[in-house]
């Protein structure tokens, strides 16, 4: 037998880190204690099948099993928390084996809320038993719910036909014995608001007290949908699909030059609402039956989104000086929209600040709490349209900037949304000047998607493959070669590809791609200054979107996409939208905080604002002109503390 | 040649007063000197043609001309005004040519208001020349709109996806100069009314400052409907046709049975909306494209109208303990329930009492101006659901006795509606034992109407034809005999009459006659003692409905459908229902007014209301049992100053 003690150097890749580990260690183990971090979602027990790691050289003690077949297990494959150290050893550990600590490093997540202190939603259920008329109290029907409702507190009622006609049949076959549900919908003035109550429907009364609400994200890509239980606060688990409108066009320009044609703005109006009307079917899995208990709807959107849901004209909002026809909406009914729910289902819009700041940030903004804190917040959402909001409980700017579509896979050779196929991670090995890709899906790759081109263009201005001006250097690597269009690196030969074909990054892309961060850092950089302070004074980011969680920082700072802070200040909120949705359905506070938080941002038209064009000229290098903007993450404490 | 002093005596018929006239004085003077007015609306210049009158003996000078042809003077016929006393002669005042002042007594009109002291209407238009959009400005056009009329004094506006959706258009077709049409909707309340803003439409900025609603009265019979120019204050000439759910059956209680059958609903409120359709296209007559410029409709009928128009089931009308579905109502739009006008054209039903006291009674009441006065009033509306109304400005209490039809020409042998050749006037000669008839439109008689019903049963009772119990009495005349259904009196032989049948009145429509009136006596005599007077008391009487118009009062009075008091304290309102929506579509205050009276009104369920049936057996008598209600004409001031 040999000595226990004795120690073994095991060699993880593509970090090239060595560990010194005891006979008998787990290779996870041995992996943390080096300070590389692998997924081990089951905690070591060898059931979740995560920690896939590769055998390159030397042995280590493992078999076969559960998650590794015989197949596997010849071609080097060991379960990190199962596998034992018996010797010295390489170990390969895959992208998508590590865990979100690795050198990878992310943004954690927000302290988004999607729940409230105090339950109050603008929907309330009243179970009535009332009195029968007789000869001496033969007051109308409607009198005689109004005057139950008003003892309950309840009072400057509105009914509407629809609902009127059908009461008195429903009060007589419940013996009067009824539930009415009402929505206290505020009036938002600029100083008050007024309680409006609506009688929605009048039911029979049943011991069952749950009602919906229902959570919608309407987004240019995706429509998100979520019902909120409103007896109990509880949101129930969302449901996404794809925005129907995108056989259309990508982007919301595109959209609005389809609305303008014959039938274009009806065809883009049905296409969303089919789209959640898929959702809402899918929705029936979790709660059988829940339309007819589902009683308001709170959706979010762009100012584009918004607009062609409900049916308007987006045409202004392309055309200078963007004027949107609305930025806050009358309570409608969804089934006027061709939204499958009950006839009496409202349907509130958030509002939105100006053309390209919708409802959405205004939702997301809710949802992100900053809007009460003292500390200094930027919030931004990456995308063809980009949103920037900063300021703290005090004060709110906000602006949007054309990035173009360079984040969402658009311009981009082989750019692809972050789907399965999707080179989503990638790590230059300086040493052997080959990479290692990590891809959605773990399939063979077919392009790029937007937190992958990030990445790629970092590691590779690290390696010295790009320069600051974005080009490549035709000398930095055996991979970089002429293509069609000038330049380009390979990132996967046709024979590795799921298209095969070569999958390549052009000098083109990365163009694409400074023009897109350096639109978002000039407009943080422009608001910033306008409030008199500078980037270090920013206490916190919040990135918005689904692009927030799989954004890795330390690349988005290294190409100049995001501000030069401590990791730790940055925090990511998945659909903030959706879940500021989700909070106004609890609660009528939160709804009016919504509308609060709209007319307190100050808008700036980047274009129109003096100094941000010579920003955006001045951000189209990697990072930036300004490297002090920039200063190597070992100092970046230190340039703060002298900013 | 004779001597001019020389006096000849004229006989007037069929009143037998002999007047000494001096040769050349015409016949209406001396006829004036009788105390016998003659129709005479040109002042005596023989060119209105009213005065016509029947030489029946002896001569007076006269000729032909224009309103007498060669034939009409051959047969004896003269206009009084032109022909002068020569001599002797005996001279019939035919019924159609006796003025108002003649002991046929009439209720003068009503002190009815049609116009408001101050105009307020709930529409309201503002000119705006907003500033077109710039980069320095631009806010959404909702905003932007919105944000012009808070300058204009009107805040917290409302508008709905319609109008939203073609605005922005329009504001940019009219160079950003709009006419914004403003309903401001009181929602009302039990304490306050809050004003909410609608915006009804938004038009290009033009010179024509005229606008206009509408006021209409759903009768069960007739429906009405007039313009009121909202920019001067001005209501323009009402038009009216039959309610086309006549065919469907003549009262309330048939429509709502037919209302059960299946589509039955949707025909009978398809009717009402089609008739009211028909005016409107009338309308176009009197103010061409009216439509495009007219934002609101007061309407207001009976209970059971106001469901039919509102499309909402009436069965629970007709069922005890009669709880009508709705008492108010919401704003409608006009156009959803079929009626043709501009999509965004509301509809406000007045409010009702009860099942059977409705928003005509409300909307009449607000016109005849009682509620705001001192004395005490009783106000009528006489048909097969007369409507009772007792107060002043203190207190308003109200009851609907059910008369049956026998004032609108139902459960009458010959009974027919107020038209032409319906007998309307009666005048019995007790020394000839013969009759004259005063028929509508002058021509050969096809039956009775309701005020001609209670002129023939007066005078026949007067002359002893009729006895208290509604028996003829075979031996008082000729023309009373043995008919198919008991005994009748001839009111016209067949050649006279235009069916080619004798028209009569029978014992059992008498019969009915009694029924219908007692019903309506013993209704005031209810309420009035139910608050502690008696019927001297009543310093008023309001006769609403056109019935009021041609009842003769002194004969309503005789067979006991009146209480006995002097003429003078009558008054009839022509459409009190339409007056009302009228001055409810001048004046928001009023509008609120009419909900005041509804909530004021004290509603009694006479059926219900212990002494109503004693009271109502006590009243099936010509005029009554207790005789001391209607003391001889003669006495009448003395008794009521005794009461």
């Amino acid at each position: 037998m040999e000595d226990e003690k004795e120690l073994s150097e095991i060699t993880f890749l593509p970090d090239r880190v060595t560990v010194k580990a005891p006979r008998g260690e787990t290779v996870l183990d041995a992996a943390n204690r080096g300070g590389l971090h692998i997924n081990a979602s089951c905690g070591g027990e060898g059931v979740c099948g995560r920690c896939m790691v590769e055998l390159r050289g030397g042995a280590v003690e493992a078999s076969p099993g559960l998650y590794l077949s015989e197949e596997d297990f010849g071609k080097g494959l060991r379960l990190a928390c199962r596998a034992k150290v018996s010797g010295p050893a390489e170990i390969f550990i895959p992208l998508e084996s590590r865990g979100d600590a690795s050198f990878f490093k992310k943004a954690a997540q927000a302290d988004e809320k999607l729940t409230v202190d105090e339950l109050a939603p603008s929907i309330r259920e009243a179970c009535l038993l009332l009195q029968p008329p007789s000869h001496d109290d033969n007051v109308s029907d409607l009198d005689r719910l109004s005057g139950a409702l008003s003892e309950q507190g309840m009072n400057d009622l509105y009914m509407d036909l629809a609902t009127l006609r059908s009461m008195p049949e429903t009060l007589r076959a419940a013996d009067f014995k009824v539930k009415v549900t009402v929505n206290y919908d505020p009036l938002i003035t600029e100083r008050e608001s007024k309680p409006f109550g609506r009688v929605v429907c009048v039911n029979p009364w049943d011991d069952d007290d749950s009602h919906y609400a229902l959570a919608v994200d309407i987004g240019t890509t995706s429509v998100w949908a979520r019902l909120v239980n409103l007896a109990t606060g509880e949101p129930l688990p969302s449901v996404a699909d794809l925005n129907g409108q995108i056989s259309y066009g990508e982007d919301v320009i595109s959209r609005i030059v389809y609305a303008a044609r014959p039938e274009g703005l009806k065809r883009l109006q049905r296409q969303v609402t089919d789209t959640l009307n898929k959702l809402l079917d899918r929705l029936e899995e979790q709660v059988p039956g829940y339309r007819r208990r589902t009683y308001i709807v709170y959706a979010a959107g762009n100012t584009t989104m918004s607009h062609l849901i409900a049916g308007v004209d987006p045409k202004n909002i392309r055309l200078a000086p963007y004027v949107p026809p609305a930025a806050s909406w009358p309570s409608l009914r969804a089934a006027q929209l061709g939204i499958n729910l009950e006839p009496h289902t409202l349907l509130k819009l958030f509002p939105s600040v100006s053309s390209y700041v919708g409802g959405d940030i205004v939702s997301g903004v809710l949802a992100s709490g900053f809007y009460e804190r003292e500390e200094l917040t930027l919030y931004i959402d990456v995308g063809t349209n980009g949103e920037i909001v900063i300021g703290n409980r005090d004060w709110l700017t906000c602006a949007a900037c054309s990035a173009g579509p360079a984040f969402e896979g658009g311009g981009v050779k082989f750019g692809m949304r972050a789907a399965p196929g999707a080179i989503e991670n990638f790590l230059y090995d300086r040493k052997l000047k080959r990479h290692y890709l990590g891809v959605i899906g773990n399939s063979p790759p077919s392009g790029i998607c937007g937190s992958g081109l990030i990445n790629v263009a970092a590691e590779l201005f690290r390696a010295g493959v790009v320069n600051k001006q974005g080009r490549f250097d035709p000398d930095s690597s055996s991979l970089v070669r002429e293509g069609e269009d000038g330049l380009e690196y390979l990132l996967s030969p046709a024979a590795d590809s799921a298209g095969g074909k070569d999958v390549v990054l052009t000098e083109i892309d990365v163009d694409n791609l400074i023009r897109a961060k350096g639109a978002m850092f000039s407009g943080y950089q422009t608001l910033v200054e306008a409030v008199g302070l500078d980037m270090g004074d920013l206490e916190r980011v919040i990135i918005a979107g689904g692009f927030g969680k799989s954004l890795n920082i330390e690349n988005a700072i290294t190409i100049g996409l995001l501000p030069s802070l401590p990791v730790e200040r940055f925090r990511y909120i998945g659909n903030g939208s959706l879940s500021g949705c989700t909070l106004a359905a609890l609660s009528v506070p939160m709804w009016l905080t919504a509308n609060d938080i709209k007319r307190k941002m100050t808008n700036f038209e980047l274009s129109e604002t003096p100094g941000y064009m010579d920003k955006y000229v001045a951000s189209q290098f990697i990072p930036h002109t300004d490297s002090s903007l920039f200063p190597p993450p070992a100092q970046r404490e230190e340039a703060l503390g002298e900013g």
